[in-house]
């Protein structure tokens, strides 16, 4: 049972009317500030900002968010502490995060008492969440194969055998949309699966996942929904990395960044 | 009353003549420290530095100072404190600014007690404005709506529904020249009004505000009066930002400073 | 005795199949933290970055760490000191690595007390190397000139007058891959001799050799030899560093660290 | 008297033989580490490693050089300090150095002691020349109208109104090499008078002076002569920049470098 979809043209990125202003294009948070790991958050923010968020910030060390000033002048940043409380924001809550005490009481406030916190989890915030499993339907879950094996208890050979049945799994016990990424992503949502373009191993690069985790954010704080902007966010960023394979032999997550600005 | 003129075409840039020399551009001081923001300072006082200002200096705090040196080390800078005492440079007062006490003090020297003291108020300088109101005719103000609604004690909605008689009003009450921004952004003077360039909402993105600024900043070290500078610094950043929206869905603040700077 | 062979083709860099993830190409340990030669380090694991490595780690002193975040977001960082234990990963020791308390505590417990700690042992490795000599089958040596006198107690001048002789001797001696850098660069290894590809005097620049460090141990972590590794990074970096020549008098290292990720 | 003598074609540059290494083409030391003017020594640093020089030091505060470690990380840097002892290396002793006690230790150290010190007086170097003036033989002096009014006691005005005058004047009194700038610059030396390339309007912005200043020491420090680097700097800095104005209305200091390396 279940339907499953090739994702085989370019879905919609959101338009832009023509008296838009960037307050109408929404706020995104990348919650990151683990010591040596800065680059991923540094690189969500960035895609975030790039597929066109109106705003973004950057939580992290003050150390840490010095470079943003650099890095991308565009970003703000601000100091990540234990004691945030979520705005309307859409969250992106894992890369760099790390499993230090400041993470996990981020991760109770924004997974477990605030209901209405919005995101996307990844890297580190799927390790919390399989130390602490709940239904987490606002929230998109990006995990590659070891974090899909430790979300559903599994082994990740387990998980690789029969890709399709993990995604639909993880979608279910966690009641939200879930791309199980490796060579050929999967995007599984309420029953419905899709497969995404494959994309080129090209892409087998350190960061390409806060890339990816920081996209979707930022196309959900223009308005679309976890599906949509799940869908819309893994295409386009198989799609340009493929792209971009034609020309590197080692695409990199700052490359892509760049493409996803491009009309 | 009053004449509505459309600006549609390149209005010119200073000229350079043959024995130039940077003394002759005057220099620009962008006044802005606050923590988090300072992408907003570095990002005007790079749009200074493009529009050709010969001297530009960045006043922060010193932990920001340094990324100038990586960003543009072109630029100079010095520690943001409450004494400053203006010369003859153009400011760029509002990006970054904050509303701590350093600013208040630097509002009450530069607008409230220096009678010379020129530049543009933007961002935070106009929440200051809005606090301590005066006529400031030596300053340029450039309000998006929300900002304007405060400034005449209106709502945003109010302004958006009559924009044409929000930026006269305000032109005409704070005694000087107003850019009112948004979609078809208006520029106000002593009863004229101009229609700038439209852009595009490719621009709709964090910093272009703080670009503009500085760019108009920049101008005026030129030489040109406030009414000039506001009329071509405006027309220029929509005009280049919808040159880029061609090739770019984002556009964003660094590629506008950028493209200032060419031919 | 031993044959001599001249590169004179393309030798294939590491293929990525279809179905691969960043967990097959490897970590590369970049171990360099000495005060004002950070480039040196930073350099090297950019260069294994673009060299196809899945995972590239620069320990550094905290103050240098932070700089990764700006110049390549994509590595991770974490704290030099003398107790790393050496993991799986391939490791570069030697650029701004330094003559200091800590980088003679990793050239004992790399070098002289883990048999299977592998990688490059360039610059300031190979100084340790020279007053600590042993058999080193696991690294890749890079000496210049200079370096080789120093590791057989000879003359510059008498390693120029035979180099042939000299990269012979050095890869029995230290029993390992030895690549003898200088105009047209020499690999030995096993009583095989290997002209490389000539390269460009555009490219007598500073942090050329760290580059050729990062570039060869970035190979290793994808699985070539030591051998495989010294004959393909040597040739690649002669090559692509000929052909920026053509557009650059001064072909400097970023310019190198960019052509390699190039197809 | 005195012969006058147009550029008016392209100087060579040094040669580079097919056999080079990097420890043939000299050293450039920046002495140069000001609060908030860092962006004067990197930029001349960044010149003398664009000119080929092999190798380029920046003696600056330790919190200035980290910053090279991003923006050039082929660059090295040292801490500058007042008991610098100068070796065979070229100096730049002037931009970003300041009026402090180290700037003034540093400049009775490598201009009133040390008789076989050598480089390029600029900046503040030359407001130290001033005070203290002398017979500088082995240092080129890039004066600008201004700074040569102060080394000639006289007025700018003055140098003005007969700039083959005072660019003679200057070169005869301090017996060395003196490259007067301004629309249209004089090399003058040992009663020789060279007219420069004209340059172009769009070059007068900051930092322009220092990235002459380095690019000089890069050729002097290749082994080139005083009047040979001063002559062929000063001829390519105005042509190159020339060629960048037809594309930039504003060209920067960052350009130009970038510009020095090309074919």
């Amino acid at each position: 049972d279940g339907e499953a979809v090739y994702l085989d043209r370019a879905l919609d990125r959101p338009a832009r009317p023509g008296d838009s202003h960037k307050g109408q294009f929404g706020g995104v948070r990348v919650l990151a500030g683990a010591e040596g790991m800065g680059g991923a958050g540094l690189l969500a923010a960035r895609a975030a900002l790039a597929a066109g968020a109106g705003k973004v910030y950057w939580h992290t060390s003050p150390e840490q968010a010095k470079s943003a000033l650099i890095a991308q002048p565009e970003l703000m940043s601000t100091e990540l502490t234990a004691d945030y409380v979520p705005d309307g924001s859409i969250h992106v809550l894992g890369p760099g995060l790390g499993q230090g005490d400041t993470a996990g009481a981020l991760y109770r406030r924004l997974l477990l008492d605030d209901h209405d916190a919005r995101g996307v989890l990844d890297a580190d915030g799927l390790t919390w969440l399989a130390r602490f499993p709940k239904p987490v339907h606002n929230w998109v879950l990006t995990p590659h194969p070891g974090e899909a094996a430790r979300l559903l208890g599994r082994s990740t050979k387990d998980i690789q055998s029969d890709r399709c049945q993990a995604a639909m799994e993880l979608s279910e016990r966690y009641q939200t949309t879930v791309i199980l990424k490796g060579a050929g992503s999967l995007i599984a949502h309420q029953g419905r699966l899709y497969f995404n373009h494959p994309g080129d191993p090209a892409m087998a690069t350190p960061g390409m996942g806060d890339t990816l985790a920081g996209l979707i954010a930022g196309l959900m704080a223009q308005g679309l929904g976890a599906e949509e902007a799940a869908k819309t966010g893994a295409w386009w960023h198989a799609k340009l990395g493929a792209q971009l394979a034609q020309r590197y032999r080692i695409v990199l997550a700052t490359d892509l960044i760049e493409a996803i600005r491009l009309r």
